[in-house]
């Protein structure tokens, strides 16, 4: 299970030149649920995270669902009555329906108009489509260039693509810390040209693996899932769900981080999890959260991947933090979903909310008093006075705190909420009751 | 078990004529504990609820409770001094204390006077006196007539009754829907002359019972029980109170509904019961009770049968809603608790707030996911759109939430509160969901 | 287990001058963890508590902790280079800090001055202060006699104490009642002249005891326990943890009650405890608390005993009613906190507020039905008219509450605020259904 690998090149933090750098190289990429774009998109996201790479055969069941066949393209096109090719996939892949079964064939127009899609509310974009799960096929094309396609005449249908027998690709990778209890972030990888609603979870992925890779001392233990949407949470969580029931302690759904606007924070199906409590709180204190705005709201069963971890029979403590919420900005799922419609500092944001989420976990734990029938002595230590009589030191009574409410319910978190002592004073009563061994780690 | 009767001619339903005919055929009849005033009232009754009839012989041991012996009266009177035949049972059988002994005797004043009851707050009415538990015998008077009574002289006692083993008459049944989670309406016989007292709970049980036979595809399972008040209670959960502490979702006691005055809703025992939140939803939503006034009153141990259903050993959730609470108007326990102080009209008015509790519970249900694991593939069902890529509908949204709390512990009800979503798609995803198997009915 | 002495010399209730005489006879006695000091102390409390006194060995291991050595004291001073003896332990037993080791030998001020202990704030006081469990000496001295003792020359230094094994020395005693769930009353006596802080507490619990063996068919057992702070407790915990676990209803901690001030109540490390509901309704309805002004603090793991009760393996429902909080005061741990500081009016004052408890614990009680399931049958038992068809007196329905409530989770303080019939009534109800052998006592 241990699996922490941390080259040398990973270590340095990615500035926005690099970040979009390496947006441009994943840009053109043609994803989708299996294929070799996601396979090119994971050598090339290699150099940041060194993911385990796992390939699940078409077929397998997991639950009550079926990995899909492979859907690989070399080039698809219309070619007009009047000769011209056009919706050409290697102009854009989006112009391409998802998991189009091969094609070679003249059709009039009236056969053909059933297998475009356009978006009636944005005439310039290319809407993006697919049909994973019926054998089918289409062209997606901006409203403008469908209005001027001639309605007679015969229409060449070119689709060179295969759809058969072979795996699904996902990748994971597991930072150990000291403790079990696992933080979770998933994001996905199945989406061809889209931006804000693909490309920017794998790259505050990213952005989150290196911070937490170069972290000293790690507490918690991370895990990184990055894999096609639905399908592929479902096939993580068909392998690791009892994992991740009984090892974690918070989980983030890393999707739609990158636009210019609010934060919204979306909960976990718990009430009050230890994520929603952590994440509310950072939010509130952080300053470019606090300019742009937050919304916080109540989990509801659509969206991402937390359609998954949040299903009743898991109910695992998954939130989701974004900026840009699916299917609520015009440009969603659509070829305006682009490179000019994502803020790269705007994304930065949401990873400097991550990181101080992740030093609030590090700094956060759990303990047990290993002498929870009365005091333990703690003269015997060296760390009470051997001179009594005096009033006690803060100092002290942020042992007593510590030692009192170790009961592995209470976090550090609590303590400090509930002494009232500031957290520097009661971090350090802790390391110093562990050295002693007079707590130890534990509960929660 | 099963047990549903639905003969022709108690399908049609009851105008105030109707009720009022019924009102009038039981009125004289002479009911107590036990005896063939009940059996007499169940055959009237029979016309619109086919009750099946048990008999329990006295002497039988229930809980802490002994079934009585039978009492019937054929006869009795006082004659006074002068030769005059008063309190004549004929005329009136609230005259003869309930459970009155046999005798034909002769006596002073002074030893009659003991026996002679009145109500010195109510001068014109005869109160209503009965001592089921101990042997003895009275005569219940109004008071403008007692004070005319010659204190001197003797006078002749007659009362032809018999107090001997026999039987307990109740009357319940069962429709059976296709749940057998029950909801139950529980009312009493034992009282003679009384009127909001005693027919306004069998009359609206009749009301009661013909809307819900009537109903088509009856989800739940409703258990209607008729019995004299207290001891039948008891007998009752003797032999089912274990059944209805596993079954019963919502349970009222119909006590007293038929007066012209604002409604009472008395909560159950516990707190915040299903039949709690029920009621309070429906009576605030509905325009009579708005109009007349509505008080909530938590649980307390005296009044009606909840003494026993909510005795803490079976805590069940029995909620009642009156219109004139039994002790607390004048005309109680006397009689002038008659067909002049009924309000047939607000009688009808209990009984549109019962339907509209009747249709709530009917479309409120629990349910449970066949796949609490990850979400089902909608797909496999055709319920999700074959072609991905667009933004869900509010009808997909609304299987989602469906599917999401269907883990046997949130209602439909709670499902529309947290969704925010319309009842009716709401309910519409449910039947969708239920026939593709998705689904299944279970929980509370 | 069985002590109940009563013998007739502490029946009578104590005035403030016999609790005065009483403070001057304690006042001198060289007390500390261990030692003859506290042994006299027990002889002249055994005058108005009987305690059975125990010894501890030193060397027994309990818990984390160990029973220290024996410590006594004859004599000691310090003699100056010119010739005075100045801190003399014959003066005042605060001179010489707490287990100082014998000692006779002649050092230079440089070497002297280390050992030697004052208090800059309290310039005109000897600070109070130990050193029990690292072997060392030291003399307090008033911050002015220190500025004023020669820089030069050799001093004398004279400790005619022993530090050997022997034992620790505590009293308890448990007067027995009907039942055997616990109130505890615990109190210490380690500390030499100090007032408020040291005698305030074993004063309180002599009051507090001859109140309590004077009640009559007293309801509750109650123990007290005086020892020295800290290790006494844990001692106590070693051997009667778990019995206090299982049977305490509320305890309390005796210390720091003697200050002219506010009131203040410091709560059990529980969540509205048993105690703390008793506590605050009393305090809240005391006339004089009222006056001087209540505080009511949530719990915090420093102060006095209450640190091991509330541990997190024990969490008793231990809270401490004080007046003058130890630490807060600043004649704290010094020679001012004397007689003069002490105000035996208001240490009377909190006897009130403790015999307003007890009161209050001893007519309030958990009762559970003998018959749970239905009513029971009132009228067998004479105890419902024989007469039906009155409306019920609030005898009645007081009797009907406590059998619906006697769940053995509600007291009979539940019962009085949810049914709102004055506590009288239901008290009356309770004896009778307890005579009639229709509840019992039970629960907590």
């Amino acid at each position: 299970m241990t699996r922490v690998t941390n080259p040398h090149h990973i270590d340095q933090p990615m500035g926005i030149g690099a970040i979009e750098h390496l947006f441009d190289r994943l840009w053109g990429l043609s994803r989708s649920l299996t294929g070799n774009g996601v396979r090119q998109s994971f050598e090339i996201l290699h150099e940041h995270i060194p993911y385990d790479i796992h390939e699940m055969a078409s077929g397998e069941e997991v639950f009550d669902w079926t990995v899909p066949l492979e859907w690989n393209v070399r080039d698809a096109w219309l070619e007009t009555p009047d000769g011209r090719r056009i919706a050409r996939f290697t102009d854009n892949n989006l112009h391409l329906m998802g998991y189009s079964e091969p094609m070679d064939q003249t059709l009039p127009w009236s056969e053909l108009t059933s297998h475009l899609y356009i978006d009636n509310n944005m005439p310039n974009a290319i809407p993006y489509r697919t049909s994973y799960y019926k054998r089918n096929w289409g062209f997606c094309l901006t409203k403008n260039e469908y209005d001027q396609l001639p309605r007679e005449g015969d229409y060449r249908v070119f689709i060179d693509s295969s759809l058969e027998d072979g795996s699904l690709t996902y990748g994971d990778i597991v930072l150990d810390g000291i403790s079990d209890r696992e933080v979770f972030f998933s994001s996905y990888i199945c989406h061809p040209s889209l931006a804000n609603n693909e490309l920017s979870g794998p790259l505050l992925q990213s952005l989150i693996y290196k911070y937490v890779s170069g972290l000293q001392n790690r507490h918690y233990t991370y895990r990184f899932l990055l894999a096609p949407e639905t399908i592929g949470s479902i096939v993580y969580l068909d392998r690791y769900g009892e994992h991740l029931k009984s090892n974690m302690l918070a989980g983030f759904i890393l999707t739609c981080t990158g636009l210019d606007t609010h934060f919204t924070y979306k909960r976990s199906r718990k009430i009050n999890s230890y994520t929603d409590r952590l994440v509310e709180r950072v939010l509130s204190s952080n300053h470019c959260a606090q300019n742009v705005g937050i919304e916080i709201r109540d989990f509801y069963p659509y969206g991402s991947d937390e359609r998954q971890y949040c299903s009743p029979g898991f109910d695992l403590p998954v939130g989701s933090i974004m900026r840009g919420v699916p299917g609520e900005y015009p440009e969603y799922h659509s070829s305006a979903d682009n490179k000019d419609l994502l803020s790269f500092p705007a994304l930065l944001d949401v990873f400097e909310v991550y990181k101080e989420i992740i030093d609030e976990i590090e700094s956060d734990r759990f303990y047990r008093s290993n002498n929870p029938y009365c005091e333990p002595r703690l003269g015997k230590s060296g760390l009470y006075p051997n001179t009594g009589g005096e009033v006690h030191s803060r100092e002290i009574r942020a042992l007593n705190w510590v030692i009192n409410l170790s009961d592995g319910k209470h976090s550090v978190r609590d303590i400090v909420d509930l002494s009232k002592i500031p957290a520097d004073t009661i971090e350090k009563s802790i390391s110093i009751l562990l050295e002693a061994g007079i707590i130890c780690l534990g509960g929660m």
